[in-house]
């Protein structure tokens, strides 16, 4: 029995969204941002038209499928998109004909070394139709003519992509960014925007937000570029830390991807956090990115972005296939991954430079800040607040604080909070 | 026999100071200054009043004490203060009554892990009263009604040091601090003002000093925190290194402890001696600190200096027990540590950025300075001559050729002082 | 049979180069610069008188040697110059006598711990005369009268070396320097200036190199002191990358020495390549420099120049003995230096700092720069340049993309170059 309420929360929503046809565009992807809308309050859902012009690169047309299938020479239908949508190459154009096996296997993909699993294949910019399946059944067709069909329609239309904004005290702003472009995947996609969908409730329900924060679910790539295009001075001078947020639903680990700059604020807070929190995670170059920070990070764009996920995209058997269903994530992974960045957003507000106010040593004892019972315990705690006195000069920030004396962040915040009621210390957010 | 004469007789003034009642403030602790102005020509003993207010501190009344004892149920008298100073706890409030054992054990101090030692206690901002006795000793204690008598004063009067000032030739100094509050312990505290004191006779030997000096016999926390009070600026603009002289009798090894600034010509000289020298040391950092370090290094006050032991305060078995007594420090460990500070103090007056006058490698052979006998030593040698001059590009200090070049610095000083002599490098000091 | 065309031919270089007998000065120098004109057009060659100041230094006389030997009493003529020029002391004066043996050994020279080796030994600013011979020989000497017999003269002449100046598109220079000032020995010092042509031969080959070239073939030291005494604002104004070629004829391993400054171009180059070449290689800081970078990186100086070996001087036990002959050095040796020397200029050449036009990572599907195929190996070719792309961001040099990213330089000079045809990235050369 569960006690991950939040966690609960989340999974249901994945489920409501798990059938759905997502992809670049199209109406799987409308829906799913209808649905998103009902958690996040105030989301903008956008339309922006095939064909427009963003950097290097051309919105796609719009896709949308019906239906798609394989009749076997034996009359059986198998690779049925209504029973997965996993089974129709993403973008794939109309096809209603027959033809010889031989002819067929040029449009078939699967998986040799996972034979259970259908993969993942979409054919974004190359016209061509194709069908995904198991490798085991590939193995069972036999010889002689197959009828193909898919019912789609690929034309000038429109990419579909929501915005949160929520102005804050400062118009320095937070970016989350998700994607919501992949079929019934549950890691690699749904996590994503699910877990995204409750912090965008949580950060509505609050009041007197620190900063503004910009949160996005976006198809990948062509979703970032086309909005960054668009936005490109807004996100350079106010954005001072991001994240995106990917395969964050499952168990077994950690995982962060480095800003192309390194050592930014957000890159230095999500590996305090993880460290601190004693989660086993595994800390990635920006030589190991491979979603959107590719995008926000490049050159002359220079946003701090990270990534952030549970299994990293890529390194884990069921990645970009059917297995990665709704099996592999849970309550308490999706749970662990909000209340990360949670914390990671409070401990980037709560950054500051504490600046302590007396010369020497405060007497502590007169303020009842010096424990009266003299144990082990008890000077651990005095030592950790001398600590936090002796660096509080004003030079060093919040962090840099905890990092040098080793202790969570969140505790060296409480003790500069009860610091600064003493009057003995400013916290000089910056 | 050991022939060790200036650690000899350091030990002999150690000894001499042993029994004196030394606390914050009283009769014991200007005994004491007074004993050392034997050795210290020009020690200035000063008193500051009770009640003087130095940043968040106030300076205690004057606790003086003449005797103080319980006598048993069985009518022995335990825990005489005549015999052991310690017996009492610093600050202890007069008492003159009978008590039944129960209500006196609130006021025993022992400690069950070291049961053979009487533990050092105090009380300084807490009124009260307590004895304190060995862990065996109380466990012999039966039911009854006991007698308490201590005959001591806490009233108005003064808190008392010793400053002395040996002007040199520029006006920037060398702070030395040791403290003179602790009864009768011998690595903690005596080793400290007896070999400063030393050291003190040596400086005041010594025509054209480089530097001035300014060296402080204080108790521990309120005294530097007066000190630094009543001489801010001065302490701030002039000192370019400074020293906490504390437990430095013993022969285990000797410790380090780091500036809050960490890379200061006093970190790195130390840890460059301490490693030439070949000597078993431990390098803490600042967050290991406990002396008066914690004062001069404190934010907005950020003087260079760093702290210096034999076997550190707080690390060893005997520390603030009666176990620290004049067996535990030796003629031989007082004079290592006497040969540190003094090697030490050299080394900063001979802090110099060393250049070379000659454009390419000076012909060394035509003045005598290349061996004609060719041996591996005779290389070993020119090759660090050799070294010297090529690292002596005047943007590098001493210190840095030094460690660079893998020798001591000491060495590097011979070397350069004989180019400097063959008029081929100038020392160009600071 | 050997493949390496180029190091047979410096190979055969080095064979007709043995016999002279170099020195410091003198006619065996002179027609070695003379048979090293034949492979370098252009090389000018330069005569300094003696007694000429440089620096600290004076020019010395030149010196001359025609014939000398030893006989035995017993009539056997020994350590006869004509057969192994090492047999006498370098810059001996003449001598025409006969001396008991005892007399004689002050004057000889042999390496018991390499008893088969005669030993090279010079006495250049010591006027004396000596002879060299194996250990073992010297053990068969039996007391008696000894002829000794040296045809030499020491007197004003002057010194000579070769410098080869090739202009380029810029004057921003590349220096190399090596010397050929040793009698017969092939790996220390044939190799050096034999290597050196032959990278001559191949700059002149060269239209439109982009930098200028200075290669100077002189006596080590004193020829490396006279040469920047009178050239120092031209090498300290325009070389941007120098090295010093010695000993790179065996095939044991590679040696790179730092220059003074340790992080320089020449510095970093050379150790990406021997990395990335998958060489066996040390890297040596430059306090176990040797050669001529002792002087162009002596303070004042302070030439970005590096020392580039084989088996470094001083390491191999042939080293300045008569077994350091031309069955050390091989053809592949040579040219795996030679190969080496030209990979480090073209790379110096190819420095830049390139930069992306696009905003956000370009569309490189529609440029036929994304592979259709897709494997493992075409996704690891794109991800090398969307590598290269991400990092050229204008204030990264290709070395720093390349160490960063963890590719061979000249792969990322391949990928810039391809990105540049297709107008998608800057090279901005400095």
């Amino acid at each position: 029995m569960s006690t991950h309420t939040t966690g609960n929360d989340i999974f249901q929503l994945a489920q409501r969204l798990w059938p759905l046809p997502r992809s670049l565009t199209g109406g799987g992807t409308r829906e799913t941002l209808s649905m998103l809308s009902e958690t996040v309050d105030g989301l903008n859902i956008c339309e922006v038209p095939s064909g427009t012009q963003c950097f290097d690169w051309i919105v796609p047309n719009e896709w949308n499928i019906r239906d798609g299938w394989i009749v076997t020479p034996e009359g059986t239908k198998i690779a049925d998109f209504k029973s997965n949508n996993l089974h129709v190459v993403g973008y794939s154009s109309a096809v209603d004909t027959t033809l010889e096996l031989e002819e067929l296997q040029q449009h078939l993909h699967s998986l040799p070394e996972n034979p259970d699993a259908i993969p993942y294949v979409t054919s974004y910019y190359n016209e061509n139709w194709g069908f995904c399946l198991s490798h085991n059944q590939r193995r069972t067709l036999r010889s002689g003519r197959y009828q193909v069909y898919i019912d789609s329609t690929l034309q000038p239309g429109s990419m579909t992509y929501g915005e949160l904004l929520i102005p804050g005290i400062s118009n320095k702003e937070i970016l989350l960014s998700t994607y919501i472009c992949h079929p019934s995947m549950a890691n690699n996609e749904l996590s994503g925007p699910c877990v995204t969908a409750f912090i965008c409730k949580w950060l509505n329900s609050r009041v007197n937000n620190r900063y503004s924060f910009r949160v996005l679910f976006i198809p990948e790539t062509i979703g970032s570029i086309y909005y960054i295009s668009k936005h490109l001075d807004q996100l350079r001078n106010n954005t001072i830390a991001g994240m995106v947020v990917s395969c964050v639903g499952d168990e077994r680990m950690y995982s962060y991807i480095s800003s192309r700059q390194k050592n930014t604020l957000a890159d230095e807070l999500a590996l305090h956090i993880l460290k601190h929190r004693g989660f086993a995670y595994k800390a990635y170059s920006f030589l190991d990115r491979g979603s959107d920070e590719r995008q926000y990070c490049s050159p002359g764009v220079d946003l701090p972005v990270i990534g952030f996920c549970r299994s990293k995209y890529g390194t884990y058997p069921e990645y970009h296939t059917s297995l990665d269903n709704l099996s592999l994530i849970t309550a308490q992974g999706l749970e662990g991954s909000y209340d990360f960045i949670q914390l990671w957003i409070e401990m980037i507000e709560a950054h500051c430079y504490p600046k302590i106010r007396t010369l020497c040593e405060p007497q502590l004892g007169k303020r009842g800040l010096y424990p009266t019972l003299s144990t082990l315990e008890s000077a651990r705690i005095v030592q950790k607040m001398l600590n936090v006195i002796t660096y509080s000069d004003g030079s060093r920030s919040l962090l840099e604080i905890a990092d040098y004396i080793g202790a969570p962040i969140w505790d060296v915040h409480e003790i500069c909070k009860d610091l600064q009621k003493h009057e003995l210390l400013d916290m000089n957010p910056i």
